[in-house]
């Protein structure tokens, strides 16, 4: 392993968490506060990672492992830097809990152990809305995208950090591709804070707004979060962005360049789009007497189901009282999540197709054991390599969940609450059900448990592998 | 698709259900009960079967997929006619709950619609305990055993009934096999009745909860299960049992014929063993302020845990009322289940050993692209087609296991109940937790959802693959 490659990469990545903390604090000033909090936390930074990311190693090949190394590393401290201004200012005085909290960020979880927020401090709160925009395209790609690196070099980074079962066409022309799709992101930022604004939204609650929906992480600055703006326009115009930002990027930049036929004929794209609308009509008509009216009945519905299948966790109801099958309908999209290659977690659609697909073709083996049988996506044969990586990553996924249920099962909850608490942190979706549904949050549990769950974000955010080989003891050997 | 032999086959099983009958109708007589529900059922299995299983056909060969459907359907047959005691008798009016009830019986659940047990008549109550024997060791196995067919065959019928991920080294001396055995089966089904009968249990008694734990179903003849005996050294001497027949029914050959390293030596044993000392302790410091004395705290957290891993479902107490880490280590043990060739159900211990070291497998491989990796069991390696077809079957059983969550929710209940529902039902445990917990029943859910999780009892019971095909419209055709 090139450690040395490894802890110049991690100095650079840190510093630009430093540079980006200077938003946080100029809305500080703006709205008259200390930036003592993000002023401290820069320092502390600068002084531990400038003489890594000033010196330049002789060696800077990258193998496959240092790769997956540096990118679970490089989110593990961004998260431990990260949580330092929520410390300082005494937002959060326990650090393990600003951890939890700062990790929810970034990975787009949207999790929250904060029972009171509005009375929290405008540049702290910002800070919190602003990492899951961070988290959302991940910084790996962000530093691949300003950085002169050779191009193999990359392809282990964006192989590590990027989420969904295949890495797309995009991938070869690594650099240019990266700086796209952040165009893509920051436009779609823009628009949806624009409308947000065209919505009569304030100006800080369009921008922190549009920054969660993008990364669809999900912390709100108002404690009923989206329901407490009462306002219906801005509710449709979040539910069909968080549908946006719940659709591989790459199908955008197909519509750049006009390739219509790829964009459209994407078999991922339509299974999401189909269970979007049919978990839509099935929840309208499930909670029907439930609601004054069939706009603001549907309007719910479609707004709930596009927060918690794009993985975002906004809520503009308690969906905690919804009849069961709505409950059990909305458990099976933050399984599920939306397509790979957007910003949203879960198990990804393409991957739940590729496993649908495989035991379909498993089937055909049984009965016919000498007949060739493929897996096809979009028309195009998947290899096998891919189809084996889904269903391990499936096994691991479940091994992973229900140890977590168990470990977290010794805080005494319901076994509905452990279960939807770890659910909602391995697919970075956010709000569970019972004590963690959308009117609860996750202080109830200790601090080892808040520990646990964080990690979770971590492992389903970058698909496990890397912070799994990162743990393990036998990748710190050198050779 | 040979469908005169596959029809010709199925005439004789349901023969076999007929003499079978029987025994149940003796008892009934015993006791001085009716014999007419056992004697219609019998005559009108004869009157359908009988002109199938006389003539045989001139081709008699079968086909892979002949044998998957043959067993699902037969297993299916099994179901329907067995059901008819039970309504003949007033015993369960509605059809469905006694399709569901035999069904559960058969495929070794032990979950039931009844509420009220003991006002039953004996002999309908002897029946339904006894399809638990019938069905631990497979009806086809039995045919197999006793039918002069010809090797070839044999191998796809039994490939089909026996479950666990490899079908072990006994497969090709079938019929020798299949002796054997059901030999091992009655004797320690027998010793077992005799020491329930040494620790004063009544004779019935003894017969009725010897075959429930022989088939690890959990069907009893009274009211509180085995708790209402009241009897240490009788739940002493049936947890041990339920071990026994959670071990693979090879390693009991194996010790036969003097083969005893292959016995000890047995990796999936040693997970078993491990699991159930773990869960044990785990539970008895969890339950230690709930009973008063450590003998009693210990027997009941050991007599729960062998139980439940065993997949039998017998209980002593209500654990729906221990903490919530004694809840979920017992889930756990649901969901995994006990060895492969055994009479018990669940995901099979060494499909789940193969599904974590194909995880670790893939781990290696992502770190070392270039390195050959095999996964190992018992020192040998495992063919790639069986890591394959052990990751398909458990997406196979994720899509199943959510899709019956998602359609049984519209009854109403809460989450708890309807997952630890579908759990003991494809996994053949019986009693789940909440309404579906020991001291509830499964005739809350609507008849639909009966249908849907009696399915699934054979789903779990079949693993899966044989039901499918059978429901599958494209195995119909003909070639």
């Amino acid at each position: 392993m090139n450690t040395r490659m490894i802890a110049h990469l991690l100095g650079i990545i840190l510093l630009i968490e430093a540079v980006l903390l200077l938003f946080p604090m100029a809305v500080a000033l703006i709205y008259g506060e200390s930036p003592m909090p993000f002023l401290l936390t820069v320092g502390i930074i600068l002084a531990l990672c400038l003489p890594f990311s000033l010196r330049k190693p002789s060696n800077n090949r990258i193998y496959a492992k240092d790769g997956f190394v540096c990118v679970a590393a490089a989110w593990l401290l961004l998260g431990a830097f990260g949580a330092l201004p929520f410390v300082f200012s005494g937002a959060i005085p326990n650090y393990v809990s600003a951890f939890f909290e700062t990790v929810s960020g970034l990975t787009t979880t949207g999790a929250s152990i904060l029972t009171e927020i509005e009375s929290l401090p405008r540049g702290i709160l910002f800070w919190r809305s602003f990492t899951h925009w961070i988290g959302g395209m991940g910084v790996l790609v962000f530093m691949l995208a300003i950085l002169p690196l050779a191009g193999g070099q990359t392809m282990h980074l964006m192989r590590a950090e990027v989420p969904g079962p295949t890495k797309g066409k995009l991938v070869p022309k690594m650099r240019r591709t990266a700086l796209i799709l952040y165009g893509i992101y920051i436009a779609l930022t823009a628009i949806l804070a624009v409308l947000l604004l065209l919505c009569r939204m304030p100006l800080y609650d369009s921008l922190v707004n549009a920054f969660a929906t993008a990364g669809t992480g999900g912390f709100s600055v108002l404690n009923s979060s989206i329901a407490g703006y009462n306002n219906p326009a801005a509710e449709w115009v979040l539910a069909v962005f968080m549908i946006i930002f719940g659709i591989n990027f790459n199908l955008y930049y197909f519509l750049l360049i006009r390739r219509w036929r790829d964009a459209v004929k994407n078999e991922e794209l339509h299974v999401f789009l189909i269970m979007v609308l049919v978990s839509t009509a099935v929840i309208t008509a499930n909670t029907w007497k439930l609601f004054e009216g069939a706009e603001i009945c549907i309007r719910t519905a479609f707004f709930q189901v596009a927060s918690i299948i794009s993985t975002a966790g906004f809520s503009t109801a308690n969906y905690d009282v919804w009849p069961e099958l709505s409950k059990t309908v909305l458990i099976l999209l933050m399984l599920t999540g939306s397509c790979a290659g957007s910003t949203a977690g879960g198990l990804k659609l393409s991957r739940v197709i590729i496993l649908v697909k495989s035991t379909f073709r498993e089937i055909r083996h049984v009965l016919r054991p000498r007949s060739i049988n493929v897996v096809r996506l979009d028309g195009e044969a998947v290899p096998d390599e891919t189809v084996r990586s889904a269903t391990s990553y499936l096994a691991l996924y479940m091994i992973l969940f229900v140890l977590t249920v168990l470990l977290i099962s010794v805080d005494g909850f319901s076994l509905e609450t452990n279960l939807t608490a770890t659910l909602a942190c391995i697919n970075n979706v956010g709000p569970g059900l019972k004590e963690v549904g959308p009117a609860g949050n996750f202080s109830c549990y200790s601090l080892f448990s808040q520990a646990l769950l964080a990690l979770n974000m971590l492992l389903g955010r970058l698909e496990i592998m890397p912070v799994l080989i990162l743990l393990s003891p036998r990748s710190h050997k050198k050779h």
